[in-house]
């Protein structure tokens, strides 16, 4: 572990009050961390100290934060695969080196340390990644002034600008040999272009970066897997329908084949094929965090955030430890909650009453560039109000930033969509009597329908927003180390004379590296579309293909990010992707609903059903049968798109639609939502094979830990 | 504890090998359990031997099973109801002696002995249900045989009827002084008739009877008082609707005040209602689950059923334990269950098809006594199906019995409410061309419409029910215990001569009493009555009334019944109501659908709402309109009802009313899922209070049982 702070060039270190204040935590803070037990060295004008913990110390603190240890190997469980069986060579494998043992793990406890596997020696008993949790739990419990107000912690300290930076050093040097090797696997196996085809090394991704960030990318891994059908079909349907009609000489046999109806088998596959995704994820999901021990993890006392400490303006004795603490009223903040919902809904109110202008006034890419400026306000703004309602922990003030974000980004990105996709053209009245709103005569849909419109408008924020987020991830981490390169160097160079780059110290190195911006920007990404491929498949059945073909991109992208370009990220533990799943439940829900009106209203498949069975077989004077003649006071005779008689009254065919395209939306929902309902409860949320697993621990650990085997 | 056989009177052992065999195996079994350490004192000529454990023997088998005990007591949650604050005295509580403490607990370990609360008195350390446990433990687990042959355990040893009974003692002897004021508490402050407006005393239920029979009680006094408010305003709805118009000079009035709106108000509100209510239950049970130490039970390796050890063809590896033990292969398991899948739906079809025929035969009393038969039959071949299906545990064996159970009596019970609601009288077609389904023209509805049949057909079938269940309660456990009495009592006179009923040892009094049955009858009565009052309460407003009168009754007869009439059953423990809150779940989920359907398709509120909007806003004409004539081919106007011109086709506002009644289901059912949805949302299944207690709890547990405070 390295902390850094940056002493002030020639500084008088008097002569504010601010950094003596500093100087005097910083020293009270190191010689507490000296008291705990923990080696440091300290280095060079910009000072590096590097912070390492002895044996006492980590065995001390592993049995504190229960710690999993290994107590027995795993058998492994082969990937057994329907190729194994036909023992065809599967394209998607390839052979990483040094692949992690699987063990049975238990809470580690020092006075059986005999009975832990490994426990002989020493220096490799405890994993990178675990003295890297030892150290950050001492250093974000190391009390550095008054425990009372909360100055307590490396996480307080650097908000507060004592230090600039505490970070785990990168394995970079020849110490710890097999974790050199790790980092150069990664390197060499997963965040290469090369790797496009192959699996992720999760277990090597884990043990480098912990589980949350092992988890993220899991599961984008796995969405993109079970992208692959959905992608197929919509293509599929694409073409049946979209690019086989234009070939003429099928025009009229297609017609008569598809109808549309693999709009609606696609609209339906996609509900359920995302019910069954979430399932499985849940399934894959317990067994990641089964296999790597943190299926049972739970933050039993989270410490406040350092902004809360920092600004809470009274303490109180905490229901749980006892000890006093800063505290924030209860019903201050539920009023400051509420009025940052009444912001929400004003803002989201604005938004979509704005949809209906912003999808008029503009061309598809002009919205696009309104929707993303409006996105990185709303985000700005949500971080502010979510501060402000100065929530305690740090997992609390993420769930509500995450949920603020997300109301708004959704309202942003899909009002445009559904406005065009449900009320462009739905109120327009009829020639002689147009309905206006504020003035302006509602909008027509194009002559294609409206669905033409809304695919479009669905490409172009869809693909747009992917390609100008991927240029983005691509060059700003490049650019952002440059400057942050040129910030530190320049005047080092000035102090310290002609240093060249040979000599930088391996923390050095890591210190010009970025500082991990966490997974919440990548997630609202893939929610983002998530979201455009299941809502709107039945516009766009091309959708899942460019999701596909962008995370393909995306993977590789983020895992350069996290190899090359960041600062190698303190170890989270986690058990899933938290709030981002019930996100999502809530995405598939609304997409049943959305596909199911999307075809009832919005396609012409009732219509043309509607037609076929009443009138003609062969939809001869089908569109005339959709348009009507404009009222007699027009001379010429005109015909617009509706089914009313020549007076503006609605024709009995209107009501019978009406009931057919309802009786859709009901079928539609009752089906899909039940057989999502026996999905969710046909496939267990572990497998079987996991459960065992997990009883077989419980089993191995009871056995190993018992106190008397003979009575006491 | 009390193990009891039989032996045959006057009998010669050696005259049949099966009394041979159980004598061997009963001698076994009881050298080893004399091996393990339990104290053994063996009685008279029907054989009781009654089994304690000794210290050690509790202190080894406790950390085993991981009980859990004190450590420190809790403060009391002073249940603060608003009537507290208002220094009212609260009409429903009472002041029952004894309230038993509550505790931090956790698990025992015997080494950090003098670390939990009253550990020094070591007669009062364990309660007498955790002694039970223990014991019970240790008769599950000595084996009597083969323990390859699974020849293992009490209950298998009950199933070949080697032992004729094994139970708890009664607290009556008074040697465990606080028990015996535990069964007189219970007696004189729960079981009595006249606390039928108190709070049950949920803490000693569960002290004297264990977490799954307190927790059924509780779910049902809960149940219960969430009636309340559902009679009331079921009852207003009532009399608003039905009684009022009956007084003649208000009819005009209340039609135009109420028009069917309070019956949709009620749907509205009991779907909600159903939703909240399990919203509520679940935090419920997890403050109970937790107040009572059980919310982290888990069975980690739940035993074999008796019968199925007994019957599995093979042995195999356990893969948790790594034992030999009796195994059924799983593919046998599955085609078994396929068939009793395919036996249960042909079972289902003919029932479905019949209940037409049911219903349009016989009365609705006759109707009844059909259900009752065939449910009787049903739950008999259910228990026949799942035995044959030899699951391995007893809590899967459990899950499908009530599973099969369930769907039987479900359809048992409502397929002829929903044939009257949905089916009855709507294929009927129209005086001249009426549609016949087997030959036969197909029913139609009395003259008040079919919801006056179905809340007739409803009234019958649920209160009949109720009423003859409380009856057979009532008298049949006095039946059961008079007639276990006689036989067993005339050949103990005849070999004993004068026995008075004085000097009955209190094991020879338990042996008198029934067998517990389980709760399964219980939960699965007021499952059914949930279904009615929620799935057809639009037809029956009254029927949330007679449910809570019920339950009133049946409370106090089930807590007689346990108290006085059944022997003390073992403690089981339990987190929840298991499968019976996925059944209410889906119950409340199709109520919504159902009472959506009902209002839109079987009441006469969007007929009449749609004439009061385009005809005449007195309704005036209304009958009139919703009839039709008779196709001219009859000599005289006939009229009947129906939407149709003159020829039989249909009138335009035929379609428009489907319209509106189809938008109707859709905009009631996503109204309600969407407020179900929040509501499960904001609701947090566990109480912040309760959380904040568990964490201390472990923070407690924690602090107790570390290992090293100084480093190792």
């Amino acid at each position: 572990f390295v902390l850094v702070w940056e002493e002030l060039r020639g500084a008088n270190e008097n002569d504010t009050g601010n950094s003596a204040t500093q100087r005097k935590w910083r020293e009270q803070f190191l010689s507490r961390l000296r008291q705990v037990g923990l080696l440091q060295e300290a280095k060079k004008r910009i000072r590096f100290i590097l912070l390492s913990a002895p044996w006492r110390v980590l065995c001390y603190y592993a049995e504190e934060i229960n710690l999993k240890v290994p107590l027995e190997v795993k058998p492994s469980h082969a990937a057994v695969l329907p190729l194994v069986d036909l023992s065809l060579p599967n394209p998607l494998s390839q052979n990483v080196p040094n692949p992690p043992l699987e063990y049975y793990t238990c809470q580690f406890k020092s006075n059986k340390l005999e009975r832990f596997l490994g426990s002989g020696d020493k220096e490799t008993f405890f994993k990178t990644t675990q003295r890297h949790q030892v150290l950050y739990e001492i250093l974000a419990r190391t009390p550095y002034g008054s425990v009372n107000r909360g100055e307590v912690g490396i996480d307080r300290l650097i908000s507060e600008e004592v230090f600039t930076a505490a970070y785990p050093l990168m394995p970079d040097d020849p110490v710890p040999l097999k974790s050199l090797v790790l980092r150069q696997i990664l390197h060499g196996y997963w965040s290469k272009w090369s790797c496009w085809r192959r699996y992720q090394p999760l277990g090597h991704i884990r043990e480098y970066f912990g589980e949350k960030i092992a988890l993220y990318f899991a599961w984008i891994g796995f969405y993109t897997a079970w992208l692959l059908p959905a992608s197929l079909i919509g293509t599929l349907v694409f073409l049946l329908e979209h690019i086989l009609p234009l070939l003429f000489w099928l025009y009229a046999f297609a017609g008569l084949l598809f109808d549309n109806w693999g709009t609606v088998f696609l609209s339906l596959f996609m509900s359920l094929w995302a019910v069954t995704f979430l399932e499985y994820w849940r399934r894959t999901s317990s067994t990641l965090s089964h296999r790597w021990g943190c299926s049972d993890f739970e933050d039993i006392e989270e410490r406040p955030r350092p902004e809360f400490s920092a600004m809470a303006p009274m303490t109180t004795r905490n229901p749980i430890t006892g000890a006093e603490e800063p505290y924030f009223p209860e019903n201050k903040r539920f009023h400051r909650t509420v009025t940052g919902c009444m912001v929400i809904i004003v803002m989201v109110t604005l938004l979509i009453f704005s949809a209906g202008t912003i999808a008029s006034i503009s061309a598809s890419v002009l919205n696009l560039i309104i929707i993303l400026t409006l996105s990185r306000i709303y985000t700005w703004l949500a971080g502010v109000l979510t501060r402000w309602e100065m929530h305690r922990t740090q997992t609390k003030y993420e769930d509500m930033f995450i949920l603020k974000v997300f109301i708004f980004q959704f309202v942003n990105f899909y009002s445009t969509p559904v406005y065009i996709a449900f009320f462009k053209g739905r109120f327009v009245g009829y020639p002689g009597m147009y309905n206006t709103l504020f003035g302006l005569r509602n909008e027509e849909c194009g002559a294609g329908g409206c669905l033409i419109d809304l695919a479009q408008e669905l490409l172009v924020i869809m693909v747009g927003k992917q390609m100008i987020n991927n240029v983005h991830e691509f060059i700003s981490p490049k650019v952002q180390a440059w400057w942050q390169k040129n910030k530190i160097r320049p005047p080092q160079m000035a102090g310290e004379g002609t240093q060249t780059m040979m000599n930088v110290s391996p923390w050095e190195a890591d210190y010009d590296l970025l500082v991990c911006e966490g997974l919440f920007g990548e997630y609202l990404e893939m929610v983002l579309q998530f979201g455009f491929i299941t809502i709107f498949v039945a516009a766009c059945p091309l959708a899942p293909l460019f999701a596909l073909m962008n995370n393909w991109v995306e993977i590789r992208l983020d895992a350069q990010k996290y190899v090359r370009e960041y600062r190698r990220p303190v170890v989270e533990r986690a058990q899933d992707i938290g709030i981002w799943f019930h996100i999502l439940q809530f995405i598939s829900h609304i997409a049943v609903i959305s596909n199911a009106c999307l075809i009832a209203f919005t396609s012409s498949f009732v219509p043309r059903l509607y037609y076929r069975y009443t009138r003609d077989s062969t939809l001869s004077g089908f569109v005339n049968f959709t348009l009507a003649t404009a009222p007699l006071s027009h001379n010429t005779t005109c015909k617009y798109r509706g089914y009313r008689d020549d007076n503006g009254e609605y024709l009995p065919e209107y009501f019978h639609l009406i009931a057919i395209r309802l009786s859709f939306v009901v079928v539609f929902e009752h089906v899909v939502f039940f057989i999502g309902r026996l999905i969710d409860l046909t496939v267990s949320n572990i497998p079987e094979e996991v459960e065992i697993k997990i009883k077989r621990e419980h089993y191995v650990a009871k056995q190993a830990l018992a106190e008397n085997k003979t009575g006491c």
